[in-house]
């Protein structure tokens, strides 16, 4: 660092987020200097294409297309904001070898090149922060690196891509399908124009891949956890499921039980009461359970350039500090000597309640059809509704809808499959997992 | 810092919370080395009365009676458990004195004394950390400071004590009166033998101090705060509030309005669907409204031992980086010259809405003349309910409840005194604000 009072910071890629940034380091300097002493100074952001950049909040003079000249003398701290994992990769190890310390948002690349990344950090006696990485603004790593930093965590849930979030929330609000609420999260800004990553649970485990890294003190193969995304889930589900008091959230689970680490993305149903059913629109949520603080949960906006320029710039502050160094030189994470081992097991789910939705041709015949082919199978049903149009949904057919006891996971192919060879179904069936906290399960 | 792998950490108080922080520093040494890379060793407890003292989780080897043993060369950090303001300030002087960084949770000592002891330590080039003086395990103080040190903070509210909380919480599930209540949280362990600075608002006062402190960037005297406790929530109210749609909070508010610094604790009526609205126990919670990040929340434990210990152990860790070091000396925060000038103006709140109930003799000729005298003022009233005793309530008389439209509090005096003129009521009118989130109001 030339001057622990002045940092000089170099930004790679000038989009939606790189603009934020530019709008904070810029337009706030004055209030930033007052809060932190520190006089942080955006040099220069660099871009692809100089014809064709439009960059609000960026002035001119700053813009450049030339990735060289973030590695020079005059650049304290590079900023990496352009997304995507090859040219972002390239930048971040060029940054790293010239000896810069990095702050990044972007998941998919240490979701899926963290250890190389982390190792050549390390070798060069630099530092990668990255708390804008997951959720946005909102503080989760400070608080896993930081905040509880003295607990055993045994498990972390999320709500992590606000898209998905935004969609689920959107539909049910509005009374809209799945088509419609995704046009709406692209108009809004909330959604890529490719939003596959998105909708798929891509997002969301790249996200639980960096946190549980963290949390857990292992290094977790983004490739080892089990992905669902929302594409199947209709609006039929959605209001089915809060006549029964239930509301569907796309989870991302990071649970340690007996020593095994349980990883998963899916969609699940959470009851009103629980304490992530609130959450709507393009809020995110984080629950970590520590085994000293108990269950601390962090909400708010987990998307958009403003709340994710906000985690970058605290990053910058940390970095100017000189604390994000010492945490990430200090603290053992991502070192393989320290790593422990852990199995990645996806379908060993613990017990947990199940809502199914059979599309059906004729209620009546299929009904005893259906509920026995639980009962032989040991799994009790809690409560069973068949509609037909009734409570209003937004496909076509007549349905049964029903709700399990507690039950494993494991039995519930074999029964749907079942019930495929003895009714006659017009869809495939549904089946959606009903989540209790995490300190409430057995 | 004798060494910066292996830290001696000496403790002035081994009650509840310091036997909490020997478990942890103890039981969880190699974790916490594993996770760390540090190597710290709890060396002392000095204790009043060695012959009196039982304190679980601690060697007897460790424990003294003798404070002069905090301040030699074997002590690298001195964290304060003792709580108080009158020994607890003669040793963090003391310990600072020596050249030993401090942590503490002593939220009275700081939010009375916390300039003299901020200056103290920066004199004496060494730090004090607090993040366990609010809400405990929550790690906020590191949220305000580190995450979202890039925005200007425009309004702070939580529900900051435990006790509190769970009194509410408890009274309308068990339809329990407020004694009753109390006592199970003495039993519990919520609330202390004397729970008066709990019940009556001023550890929440306390709290918001120091947050509010840290938000504004403004020293924030305590005794500029309006406080108001729960002592006259009542069962009737509480229910009466549940027919609207409202659950009673003790909230602390801290709202920049135009420049100005509203400060306030007080009991009130929040929506259902308000995010707070849901938060239960002896769990609290922490909204931060930042321009950058928007609404961020924390929620989780907020009281007991091990919440507190799991804070200040994540501080000793951020003192023995000296990352605590760096963004106490580094960041403007307490130093005189740096404070902006603020004013608390307590009565001048916005419009809120208000819940009003009067126990009167006879309903049929009190409703008219108190409908009246609130249309007089130019209040609107949204709902109107008259019961005597149903709903179940704990009180008897027969009562009139009401919610008004938004309304300037100033008006409110002479409404319910010129009701108290023309209606004979038995026992004195309850009135209470009902709060829209920050963001949602006017």
């Amino acid at each position: 660092m030339s001057d622990l009072r002045t940092i000089y910071v170099g930004m790679a890629g000038c989009g939606t987020v790189g603009c934020a940034v530019g709008d904070l380091l810029i337009r706030d300097h004055d209030a930033l200097l007052a809060r932190t002493g520190l006089d942080i100074r955006l040099v220069r952001a660099v871009v692809r294409d100089l014809g064709r950049s439009r960059a609000p909040h960026v002035p001119d003079e700053l813009l450049t297309d030339d990735l060289s000249r973030l590695t020079g003398d005059d650049v304290d701290i590079v900023v990496e904001v352009i997304g995507g994992t090859s040219v972002a990769k390239g930048v971040v190890l060029a940054a790293i070898a010239a000896g810069k310390d990095v702050v990044t948002a972007n998941k998919a690349l240490l979701a899926l090149h963290g250890p190389e990344i982390y190792a050549a950090a390390r070798a060069a006696g630099v530092c990668v922060a990255f708390e804008a990485s997951c959720a946005a603004g909102l503080p989760v790593i400070g608080a896993i690196q930081r905040g509880m930093v003295a607990n055993r965590i045994n498990a972390i849930e999320g709500i992590l891509n606000g898209t998905c979030n935004y969609i689920l929330s959107e539909m049910l609000e509005a009374g809209k399908c799945f088509a419609d609420a995704l046009a709406d999260a692209q108009r809004l800004g909330y959604a890529e124009a490719d939003p596959t990553l998105d909708i798929d649970g891509t997002d969301t485990a790249h996200k639980l891949a960096i946190l549980a890294t963290l949390a857990f003190g292992t290094y977790v193969e983004f490739a080892g956890i089990a992905v669902e995304g929302i594409e199947r889930i209709s609006l039929t589900d959605l209001l089915a499921g809060r006549e029964l008091g239930l509301t569907c959230k796309l989870l991302a689970v990071g649970w340690m039980i007996d020593g095994v680490l349980l990883l998963r993305v899916r969609p699940v149903f959470l009851a009103d009461t629980h304490p992530m059913a609130g959450v709507n629109g393009a809020d995110n949520a984080v629950s970590l359970y520590g085994h000293a603080a108990g269950h601390v949960m962090l909400t708010g906006p987990g998307a958009g350039g403003a709340s994710t320029a906000s985690g970058i710039v605290s990053d910058v502050v940390e970095v100017a500090l000189g604390n994000a160094r010492r945490t990430f030189g200090q603290l053992p994470l991502f070192e393989p000597k320290m790593v422990k081992s852990a199995t990645v097991v996806p379908p060993a789910a613990p017990d947990c309640g199940f809502y199914a939705r059979f599309t059906v041709h004729d209620r009546p015949t299929a009904l005893p059809k259906i509920t026995a082919a639980f009962g032989e199978a040991g799994i009790k049903l809690v409560k069973v509704r068949s509609f037909d149009g009734d409570p209003p949904t937004a496909t076509d057919g007549e349905h049964i809808v029903l709700l399990t006891n507690p039950a494993s996971e494991s039995k519930m192919p074999a029964v749907l499959k079942r019930i495929d060879g003895c009714v006659e179904l017009t869809d495939a069936p549904i089946c959606i997992p009903v989540l209790e906290p995490f300190e409430r399960r057995s």
